[in-house]
């Protein structure tokens, strides 16, 4: 599909205010060439910025402080590609070219997309790039589909823009390929879309919104027969795919209860290589399947560097991309150039271990990727340690609780094994356990706050989702745990 | 007012779309207590950030490369008040406390509003403040008066809310009591709005949005008796005002003929003092005259430390700053950690110098407006530069150009004396010369390309802009200001 077909295909998606949205500049925006003296743009020269070198102090892996690495980012020099001079002046709204290709590459090298015409756009983090894909494709016309329990902020994303969320069944299961969204229901629901008494007021649903690896809050992943079933419905019901996938990276191999603290990406007599890694522990995107051009991937530097950063990507066709920049001409413009800085100048000095690769691209590539197979592995480990802990617990020893065991991610989730019958009013009783939880020192995310429509989702919403992310050592980690599993047991002892 | 009272007067101005906005959050957003173990929000732990520290190698002048300051960004202890633990973790979306705090403090240092309840939020650049004003308070039923010359990307932050621009004739001359807003025009403009012919069909205005200091592109700044003028005219016609000043700091002294390098900011005899700088030649805002909390002020950090940090603040009542974050809370959420962390580290480190003062908020701010002058010195050397360059050149002599002398900023305007009457068509008699100008090898904007209608100020946008701030040194200043003026020449000789 060239540039023509793709708006010809794809502008019936746009929302009505994305027609309105007009971005003016006086200014070419393009670089000035060696002759030609250029006192057009409002650019302070970096000389008058009051810094002119950044150091970054790497760490080697999560939680090591052994050698480190000192990489600089000095005003002309270094990293040739985005000095000082470069990326802390006005930039290039979709994200400065070398951190663009960089992201490129990692679409390419893990999830290329089967079409050509696909782009990659930078913004201010998730949020952000959630509010500015809603925000061009949905308007009070719009029906967004999206798992029962989601990251429920995004819900605000969409209903802001003026369009309705409707909730998919989840298989909340252990098993790989029965877990996630529930694919005959949401067959049936839209085959039947105008039959349905519930639905028929709306229109219908024009998108999927699907965090698809370790999602968030079941730690649940697609297998990829679903993903392929998924796809096909969305062909025949003409649906865009936005495909979140912040946790993808975090991919945990099968827990052993036998050896608790196994860890495959750690293990000293064979430990996991690199191909892998990529092959055969990171699940590909629908990307890899989307014939159409009909997919929205988002990525973020959240989770894999730091949340601080507010940097994240987006890649769809180039039309979609398109319309997304048009947003970010007049809205946040370019991403931070420190946050780019920070980032790519950290990616070139992983690069300098890749003594293997011939190409530079292929250093930076590995470089990275290795970082990311460090981070699965502390996640892992973090994985174990809960699970240990959790298990080894007079509570669970007597199935006042289950696991829902996650294949990747952040999060835990903790099923309430309620002895009788489930509560008639399960938000109250998750709220009073909350409070017992809390008297014991632990806090957690109730289950029902994190369902897209709290009535649908009633029965099944009787969790608790941890995360094994912030806590400061295992030890931590575990006595959490055990609080959580003390506190269950003391509120269905009562 | 208290916050009921601002609520009552100002939720009349809030668009239609602010209403829809309903953010969802499943967390507290408190920090954990000490005995709490936290495993609720998805926060990675910064010891999983490949980065545990950030040295920052700063300049004490713009253009000096001399001795330097070196200043560190740990994991946990500095800056104390926001480590790399804080700054890269996800954080408020109002901006970090001490980041609002230094920036509550540079606004009760100079521009103390007159009443109680006024807030700030951070921001990512001000392109992303505009929007999130317009956004929040602009729909298909509101006019908003501006400038007639403007930065004119912001027409297209007003028209994509569906909201309408109407122009304000300007006063483009040097007189610092006459330039800028043709404030009789303006006030005939809203007295008279339902009888004039072309506006009728809008209704009445209800906001202005103005560059009040250095304004881009006229140069001009208001005086304080305009703005006195002007918010008596916002009291009766019910107007809020949207105050941009980006470069309110950077004020020019009257530019002496006769010692055309005279630089009172580093007059060696009689070097400015920070008290002179601060009561002399800084412009009060409109806060410093808002009885009605009425006055919304941008600020940002792109002309005053680098424009890729994008960072800005917006300072408003409580009532509207509340409305605006709850825009952020759905969109680009908290600003760049990583810029919010090398400003504030920035400062700590200018504050240092500051061993007058006792209290480390004094040192800060003095530090940062000791930075702010030197910043001003070089703008105002450049503008020395520019003027003599261009007043020394053959088609000044021959009075082929006037140039409009800016009273801040970093804008010149040269304006083209016609030397028959003016052209029927400005538009491609400045493109024709632009032509000229780019062959010369100097590139500008063109007056007719920054004007809100084009048609309504046709006749005066017979000038080219050119920046000061872009050059790398004197001498290429010094060139391109003598290809401006060959350029004329040449065009005007044909």
């Amino acid at each position: 599909m060239d540039y023509e077909s793709l708006r010809d295909r794809y502008s019936r998606f746009l929302s009505r205010r994305d027609e309105g949205r007009k971005p003016i500049t006086f200014w070419d925006g393009e670089l000035p060439s060696k002759d030609l003296i250029c006192l057009e743009a409002g650019m302070p020269n970096e000389k008058m910025f009051p810094i002119k070198g950044i150091d970054l102090h790497l760490v080697e892996r999560p939680f090591e402080d052994g050698d480190e690495d000192k990489v600089s980012i000095t005003r002309y020099e270094e990293p040739v590609e985005m000095p000082i001079a470069r990326a802390l002046q006005y930039s290039e709204v979709r994200g400065m070219q070398p951190m663009v290709n960089f992201c490129k590459r990692i679409v390419e090298m893990i999830n290329k997309p089967v079409y050509e015409h696909w782009d990659v756009l930078m913004s201010n983090g998730s949020s952000d790039s959630m509010f500015k894909v809603f925000e061009t494709l949905c308007d009070e016309s719009s029906t967004v589909l999206m798992e029962e329990f989601t990251f429920s902020p995004v819900v605000s994303n969409v209903t802001s823009t003026g369009a309705n969320c409707v909730p998919l069944k989840m298989h909340l299961t252990t098993d790989p390929r029965e877990q996630g969204i529930d694919v005959e229901y949401m067959e049936q629901l839209l085959d039947n879309w105008h039959e349905i008494e519930e639905y028929r007021h709306l229109n219908k649903p024009k998108l999927l919104y699907t965090i698809v690896t370790g999602q968030n809050p079941t730690g649940m992943t697609l297998s990829m027969e679903k993903r392929r079933q998924i796809y096909r419905l969305a062909q025949k019901h003409d649906l865009i795919i936005v495909e979140d996938d912040p946790y993808g990276y975090l991919t945990f191999p099968p827990y052993d209860p036998e050896n608790p603290m196994k860890n495959v990406y750690t293990d000293t007599e064979n430990p996991m290589s690199i191909d892998e890694y990529l092959q055969q522990r990171l699940i590909k995107s629908f990307l890899t399947l989307d014939t159409d051009a009909r997919v929205i991937r988002l990525e973020t530097f959240s989770k894999m560097y730091a949340p601080g950063l507010r940097l994240s990507f987006i890649i769809a066709n180039k039309f979609i991309i398109d319309r997304l920049l048009n947003l970010s001409e007049i809205t946040t413009r370019a991403p931070s150039g420190a946050s780019q800085a920070i980032v790519y100048a950290t990616v070139k000095a992983m690069a300098t271990r890749e003594t293997a690769y011939q190409d530079e691209n292929d250093r930076m590539f590995y470089g990275w990727i290795r970082w990311a197979m460090k981070l699965a592995a502390t996640y892992t480990h973090r994985r174990n340690v809960a699970f240990k802990a959790l298990y080894e617990t007079d509570a669970y020893k007597n199935h006042l609780f289950s696991v829902l065991e996650p294949s990747a991610g952040m999060f835990i989730n903790v099923k309430i094994n309620w002895p009788h019958a489930k509560p008639t009013d399960m938000k109250s009783s998750l709220d009073q356990l909350d409070k017992v939880l809390v008297n014991k020192g632990v806090k957690v995310v109730l289950g029902y706050k994190l369902a897209v429509d709290q009535k649908f989702s009633m029965d099944s919403s009787g969790f608790l989702r941890f995360t094994v992310a912030y806590a400061s050592h295992d030890d931590q980690l575990i006595e959490g745990c055990h609080r959580i599993a003390n506190g269950i047991q003391e509120y269905l002892g009562h």
